[in-house]
């Protein structure tokens, strides 16, 4: 890599399959390098679930060295039992960048879809399409690894409003 | 501390206010050893008050090094987006002590409260009381921190039931 060159991971957090996705920054242009999902062990307890999802993200970090990271703001339209779920293994996924020294944005997943599709309210289809017109060399496994693509493509394209935010 | 003493840590997670408190059981005995209440800096992005949050568990399991650890499982009667909040930070208090090496137990807040005062509906005020019957020697300085030691003393009394399940 350049000295120029931003490498961002995005997460889409969930407890049973947390999508990662990682691409480069090179000025305006973006290259996929990588992506996957992070499953923890489902049948242990939680506390043991969530240190595989905090461990999972941490080696990744430590293969990939990215630069900054970004999850989405999850939005949840469920019952606060399942919203309650979701959280612990978000507070997971923000938490352990942060711990590897890494700033995190976070993004709404209407602002991930107009940033990826141009549209706030594209179906999961549609932002698959644009990723691999964005990223052509871009494999991921799941629909999870795919989210996580646009997070980080959303990331890359407002990072430098953040910047402004920090110095400001 | 003897061979047979068991150190437990409980705690009342929250991302202001993350209660703490630890005792000793040896045998049927518990002893009050510390408590107090963990504040991730509130002003800073959600990543960065979270890793306060872990860096501030940790520390206090460097300093006191329990062999055990205790989580109210929070019930949450608010709307999805509190829950969100508040998972979130449940999840950065459930991972640490596991990644600390700890055993992590979790409790209802029914069942704490039928551990400490008897009644599943007891009030703050109840179980403060009997805190202060049960562990004589405690000072804490909050409500939060009270909790703590009932999760704690909850922990105590039922560890032993964890530990069948452990091994069947």
């Amino acid at each position: 890599m350049s000295s120029s060159t931003i490498r961002i991971l995005g997460i889409d957090p969930g407890l049973r399959n947390t999508g990662w996705g990682i691409i480069d920054q090179i000025g305006n242009r973006l290259t996929y390098v990588a992506s996957g999902v992070v499953q923890p062990p489902i049948k242990d307890d939680l506390p043991v679930r969530l240190l595989g999802l905090h461990e999972g993200i941490k080696e990744l970090i430590a293969k990939h060295k990215p630069d900054e990271a970004a999850v989405e703001e999850t939005f949840v339209n469920a019952g606060p039992r399942s919203a309650l779920l979701l959280g612990q293994a978000r507070g997971v996924c923000l938490m352990t960048p942060s711990a590897c020294g890494l700033r995190v944005g976070e993004y709404s997943a209407n602002k991930v879809k107009k940033s990826v599709v141009g549209a706030g309210h594209a179906d999961k289809n549609q932002v698959q399409l644009m990723i691999n017109i964005l990223l052509p060399t871009a494999k991921f496994e799941s629909a999870d690894a795919a989210d996580a693509l646009a997070i980080a493509i959303t990331h890359a394209h407002h990072r430098g409003s953040l910047n402004q935010k920090a110095s400001a």
